[in-house]
């Protein structure tokens, strides 16, 4: 059973200050790996604390970690309900690179059907939409459908590092029946999707030590080893010319895409030119030899390098040689690989393939397993039909390329499934520069959080 | 005949007249690669006009160029003497890595017997000392031994991209019997040597363009390629197992060392630990098969990373797939190889590499010949016997594997050799953190200059 009329009409009439809260919390530059921006990150945990407390939540409280806050909230037990764990999170990433934006990140600015910023779709977007939500289900019910508890934490753009020992520390408070994992998208506004995989992640920072400092590289190139030069030719050596990943034993753990889902994987909507434009237009595509875009993102482990740094980049020419290079290497992982499996695995082709005129050095900077949800509990055709309600369209299923450490430490730790659940786009440009959110969507997303929500404590 | 003992005399007096001249002249940031630093180039442009005139030379005059201006100078000609052309370079290249450096660059500091700053000894310190011998024989004598030119340029650091056309300009200003180039150095405080051969250069910055803007690297890794893996790959392709450079046709120009030179290379005073010592101890040594150190660096082209750039550098972790990743690339050239053809063979060898799912770009920044000198010129003759009367041992002649474009340009332009003479030191850390200048040595190579001048007018 859906959302009641009364609860929908007051999501509608209320849809400014829906958005003036998202435009609110969009402008607190909470970026979570600059720990210049400790205070930032503060203040938006102290922002949401007072939202949860507007809201009608009990017990809120910003709880502190041995990195950044937590914030926590629930409601009255219900008896003979389900008790939900909202899941979210009020980091987001850097805003470099800043010169390509055309507005200011951290000045949230509305344009046609969007709105644009750091952190809009990713995912204050949806930490609002479900607040909004709850808070309608409350004025309008006088309370809440079911049990719910909330928590948002300020380190998943830094693969949420200590969430793992909160978890553990506080299982009795975080007891539920399944968790709603709001770090979500689906496809199109057109077509909702729910994400049943998440990939893991492992990310490293590789460093190249060369001589102890730059020197010039007409006087010494050519008889001293080059440290950016050996960083190049390791990364390279890191795939085949199949695009596979060559760290030895990497696919020990990979279990080929079984018969049945690579089928419906195969019925998920793919068109090259659409994906081409989400993917900001790459001159090609380019992956794993046997594998296709959809399978290549969802359910093939990948080797990214995400940053390079060496010697003199500013404008014009420097003649050195330099005395180190750094690379930051991520990988994503699908399920049964393990992050510590293959951060030794890295470790062994570096000591295999690194000549001994220079030195390497691996920093582990964050790892998250991959997971895998069922397709078919109550909680998941709540959420289905509460899509199907908003848009009129069933949702889609599939897996996602992103890693969301929380879901596999949700399964590990207590035990639950994590349903995924919101409502950014894919051509949003999360983590990149001039990230936006679809408004429409945003408002539908509100919507349908208020259906499933009601559908979940009647199913 | 060496200079009389009064000259000698005089400049022993004013050593710290001549230190002080070093101090103010490097406390000027005058950095040539970086355009917010052109008033720093003016600054010490103005500062070594109105030193040209005090040290007695005429018609002084900063002469402008389409880059950065050349400060000229001369002497009254002298019947029956050789008119010699003094070249030196007043820019200095960048400071980063900043952090490295135990001393703010431009505040000169002095520590036992050095005196560290950028550009001491590459090259104002030349500069001052070549000044310094034009000022002592003229207080000495009311008159200078020879014709004197001075030119000194603003623009080494950054490939002398405007001298060429300078000196065409300028053909008849600049006539002369042979140069004396300041913008060279010693093997060892004790050794001192003259330098017969220089290697040229080629610069580049390419580029490798994926999407128009970087994505979220799990949302799009392993599906849209990765412009910073595909610039590892193709960096890492340039150089084969032996360390030869393998881009098409490379040492198409390159003539081998042959066996008289060879045989005076191995000559050359080298020592394993010493080298390294002075290369910021390398962990190891690496260069091209079957040649040695002196061989690689002196009498070898090479293909050097100057510098990498792309995606996230900051600290911790950003899962970002770069939307485009940069490398500085140098070439160091022997004689007969030609810039603008190793850059044709470059751009073949990335037309021949680079897939079709990214784009590259290839900006050349800087490019100069190489330069082979006659090593018993008159003015050569006149030079060792210099250096011989102050260091007490006979210099040693070698080939350095630095670029000085102005020798190749005053042998094309102006059918004149340059006689290379200055005082850094292989270990003064030039175009790195920390450089710094053996204020001995310093004062030292005044004498060898005052010497050499009177030297010349008497052979």
């Amino acid at each position: 059973m859906p959302a009641s009329e009364n609860v929908i009409r007051f999501i509608r009439d209320n849809q400014q200050s829906f958005l003036d809260d998202l435009h609110t919390l969009c402008a607190i530059p909470s970026i979570s790996t600059l720990s210049d921006h400790k205070s930032h990150i503060d203040h938006a945990a102290e922002w949401l604390a007072i939202k949860l407390r507007a809201v009608g939540l009990e017990n809120v409280e910003v709880m502190s970690t041995d990195g950044h806050p937590v914030v926590y909230g629930d409601t009255p037990p219900l008896e003979g309900q389900p008790t939900i764990l909202i899941y979210g999170h009020y980091d987001v990433q850097p805003v470099d690179p800043i010169d390509e934006w055309n507005t200011p990140p951290f000045e949230p600015t509305l344009e046609e059907e969007y709105i644009y910023g750091r952190g809009v779709s990713d995912m204050k977007g949806q930490v609002v939409a479900i607040l909004a939500a709850l808070n309608s289900l409350k004025k309008i019910n006088g309370g809440f459908p079911v049990t719910v508890k909330v928590i948002l934490e300020g380190e998943e753009e830094i693969g949420s590092p200590h969430l793992g020992m909160f978890i553990q520390q506080h299982k009795e408070l975080l007891a539920c029946d399944f968790s709603v994992n709001a770090d979500a998208g689906i496809m199109k506004p057109d077509l909702p999707s729910i994400v049943y995989g998440l990939r893991g992640l492992a990310y490293f920072e590789l460093l190249i030590h060369g001589p102890q400092s730059d020197l010039h590289s007409g006087q010494f190139g050519g008889a001293v080893p080059n440290p950016a030069q050996v960083l190049c030719e390791l990364i390279a050596g890191m795939h085949n010319i199949n695009g596979q990943v060559t760290l030895p034993g990497f696919y020990d753990q990979v279990n080929d895409i079984d018969k049945g889902e690579r089928a419906a994987l195969a019925n998920v909507p793919y068109d090259e030119q659409e994906f081409l434009a989400t993917a900001a237009n790459p001159p090609g595509l380019h992956g794993e030899l046997g594998y296709t875009t959809i399978e290549r993102i969802g359910a093939r482990p990948t080797l990214e390098v995400n940053g390079l740094y060496s010697g003199f980049t500013g404008e014009g020419s420097k003649t050195v040689l330099p005395s180190k290079a750094m690379a930051k290497i991520s990988m994503r992982l699908v399920p049964s690989q393990i992050p510590t499996d293959v951060a030794q695995k890295l470790r062994a082709y570096l000591q295999q393939n690194c000549p001994n005129s220079v030195i390497w050095e691996l920093t582990e900077l964050a790892h998250a397993p991959a997971a895998i949800m069922s397709r078919n509990s109550s909680a998941v055709i709540s959420a289905a039909s509460a899509m199907t309600t908003v848009f009129g369209v069933d949702p889609v299923f599939s897996r996602e390329g992103g890693t969301v450490p929380v879901v596999g430490l949700l399964q590990d730790i207590l035990g639950v499934d994590s349903v995924m659940m919101g409502f950014a786009l894919p051509d949003a440009g999360i983590h990149g520069p001039n990230e936006k959110h679809h408004i429409p969507t945003f408002l539908r997303g509100i919507e349908a959080y208020a259906h499933f929500l009601v559908n979940v404590s009647t199913s």
